[in-house]
């Protein structure tokens, strides 16, 4: 089952191609049967092998009663067995020709047993066998259709989550499927005795179905590592991380969680301005930075301009750009004129932002036909503050014409606005709730498209 | 139709049970035909009539061709014609009796016509006709099932929204009913030429089906008098206040909108926290925090105590609370103790935040009951990270028993959060999508706990 490019084994990880989930569990509750049952209704074209010595079958599959009895070699090994059992188990399955498990499986260094991660982590000298985990909600990988982890996910994207808190992970994963976003993988770290942040990404650089890495960190396993791997990611695929910590009482509680020596927050943020990682403070705006950075193609300017049918959305907008120290150019009379004769409402407000009031979609476009014109912005928020059927389309129409320069709030548009921002989605085009979150996503892209274009200058 | 209770204008444009409306029409996506479709969508119960000189009838009513033509005395006109025509529309409705209007068309102050705004205002001068508007979006009550609005909404909740921006309101609101909670009313204010923020902080203050005002403000009309409303309200009713001009060029931006003078920011920053009003910075805790505040019954106490199944939510959640200056206390040995005999799983982490690791919904019971038998905390934030059903009973049990001190964020738990959500709403338990919103909305109630302590305590 092993070809050339699955010699490596965090890439048999993502690409394996018979797979045996050793715990598996005919009781549905118990994560050892939903995590099969993800991996069968979750699309996996590979062999599955339940490993149980108890059942003859479970879900509909031959249940074998060792690791060694599976009927072909392994790549890939999904463990669910209490935590003494664990180093027996990997030891078999890396004689079983597997070069990957996942260790899904708690009970150790977290709970204080440091002997039993050691020994796994011998078992990984050893035999080679890379390892995610223990400790940890295992992967799902799109590329593969492999959900080795919990919720299901089965909605494709460009979005890869790592993440030392499964919950997070679960969490933007649930966001981005609502939303029509999907994802590319999602993976949890867990303890991180062999696997960790640096190589993952490292790997997600390198994935053609990636284009953005949203990252939740407690700690970095090696800081130095994990800044090289990032500032060499990051000139193709953007980062977005979101370090918890951040206080003294912060940081207690992680070292409780997953033994993370976090480190002083200051320093860390530096380090992440230095190498071009977009850092966030909360779980929403890892989402949304992540989606701002995997749809716009941004060259760094500040300018923004803000084309509203809320008069009150834009003003709070620009509140936030000011806030976020992004530029809201006012309009130069010959814009204005030219507005004018746009055929906007009479009660549209000519200004930076445009509020254009109960508007149908079409003048929106007018709007930013006149502001390309006169070359006023660098990004462009469309805040859709109503019901406003077919903004999809207009929005998609300007994209083609100039670029994935455009966010959009969409926000008071009841089932509409719901309609539109599934579309959006599948146009290529962020969508954010509201104009503030939408603003701050920009700050950030606009921030990475900086860092970008002044690393290419400097290795110029 | 007018009983002694509603001879004041404010209170029949509530509870109006004969309403007009002027410029009804036949043309669904119109304001004059879409208002009139919710009035009568909505379940009002009250008489209609639709006045339009051109039609027959409009949506299956019979149409009057003028105000005076309604076959009753008014409580209440909603007037959806051109602005030239408004001032005559309410003398008619005045000369029929009618007490209030709703005044949706713009045209006025905002477009430069000042003089058709002092007109109406001699109108309501003349005739004692209260005013909402013009240029707004109009009111939906759901006590009197009345939405003179848009978009038509029926969940009867708890949170009145009044707001300068009709699209900030139909947010709160759509919100509120995805998520099952309801609104009691949203009231878009417009250009405020009569009815402002002031006569409705007092009319909210004083309604039994409001526990909490929501309020988006450009620039409070009379600075004082707003200010001595919101003083006199938040003892019994709390007031969440979301102000937009924080910034020059938002201020800039608000002037055009609504024609508001803002003022100093900071000055506003500090009349809210004199009188009491809780303020925020976004649409998204102008929500969180009205449902914190008109669901926890807090004393004002800081102690925060987080109990989760997700380790990370619960140092985001830590660091959040230490930077919003909440305590997080660390259990005393004898709590520790009883937690370790409390049945909970050998891989929690017995600390706070209380780490139950992949517990089921019994496990916060048992961790709440020891916390309160050792009085660990005034404020309990249950965060549920993983699909736990049965969550809401276990929280709807510790609130009866313990009080409205429980906040739950509820996340990654794909459709078993959502239906836990909605139960928990309906049982009066406030639920935040993430540990750092929930942590945000509970210092909010607990600063307007403090407040209102302090106050009573003053006044005695």
């Amino acid at each position: 089952m092993v070809n050339d490019e699955m010699k490596d084994g965090v890439t048999r990880l993502f690409h394996g191609r018979a797979v045996a989930v050793v715990g598996a569990s005919t009781s549905p509750g118990k994560l050892g049967h939903d995590i099969l049952a993800n991996i069968i209704n979750g699309g996996y074209e590979g062999a599955v092998y339940p490993v149980n010595p108890r059942a003859g079958e479970v879900l509909g599959l031959p249940a074998y009663p060792s690791v060694s009895d599976c009927p072909s070699t392994l790549d890939l090994a999904v463990v669910v067995v209490p935590a003494p059992f664990v180093p027996g188990v990997l030891r078999e399955a890396a004689a079983k020709g597997a070069g990957a498990a996942i260790v899904i499986s708690g009970g150790f260094r977290e709970a204080g047993r440091e002997d039993l991660e050691a020994e796994i982590l011998a078992v990984r000298r050893e035999t080679g066998l890379r390892l995610i985990g223990p400790n940890c909600q295992g992967i799902n990988y799109r590329p593969n259709k492999l959900c080795a982890s919990w919720p299901l996910v089965t909605a494709a994207g460009s979005m890869a989550v790592i993440s030392q808190s499964g919950t997070v992970a679960a969490t933007l994963a649930g966001w981005a499927v609502d939303e029509g976003l999907g994802i590319s993988a999602t993976v949890s770290l867990g303890n991180q005795v062999d696997v960790c942040e640096t190589d993952l990404i490292e790997y997600f650089a390198g994935d053609k179905d990636t284009k953005v890495i949203a990252l939740y960190l407690e700690g970095a396993k090696n800081g130095r590592q994990f800044l090289e791997a990032a500032r060499r990611a990051v000139s193709g695929t953007p980062i977005v991380a979101l370090k918890s910590g951040r206080t003294k009482a912060g940081q207690r509680a992680a070292a409780s969680h997953t033994s993370s020596l976090a480190g002083s927050d200051q320093v860390f943020d530096a380090a992440c301005r230095q190498v071009g990682i977009v850092r966030v403070a909360d779980i929403e705006a890892l989402y949304d930075s992540a989606k701002a950075l995997q749809s716009l193609e941004l060259d760094g300017g500040e300018r923004v301009m803000m084309i509203t049918s809320s008069g009150g959305c834009g003003i709070l907008a620009t509140d936030e750009a000011e806030s976020c120290k992004l530029r809201v150019p006012p309009l130069p009379p010959e814009a204005i004129e030219d507005l004018g004769e746009a055929g906007l409402l009479p009660t549209a407000i000519l200004s930076n932002p445009l509020d254009l009031t109960v508007a149908p979609a079409e003048h929106f476009e007018a709007a930013v036909t006149v502001a390309e014109r006169h070359k006023l912005a660098d990004t462009y928020l469309l805040i859709f503050g109503d019901p406003i059927p077919g903004a999809t389309e207009v929005v998609q129409k300007l994209k083609a014409r100039m670029g994935a320069r455009f966010a959009v709030a969409y926000l008071g548009g009841g089932d509409v606005e719901k309609e539109e921002r599934l579309l959006m989605h599948a146009a290529g085009i962020p969508v954010f709730p509201t104009p503030q979150r939408a603003i701050r996503a920009i700050r950030d892209a606009a921030w990475a498209a900086r860092f970008r274009a002044r690393a290419t200058n400097t290795s110029v």
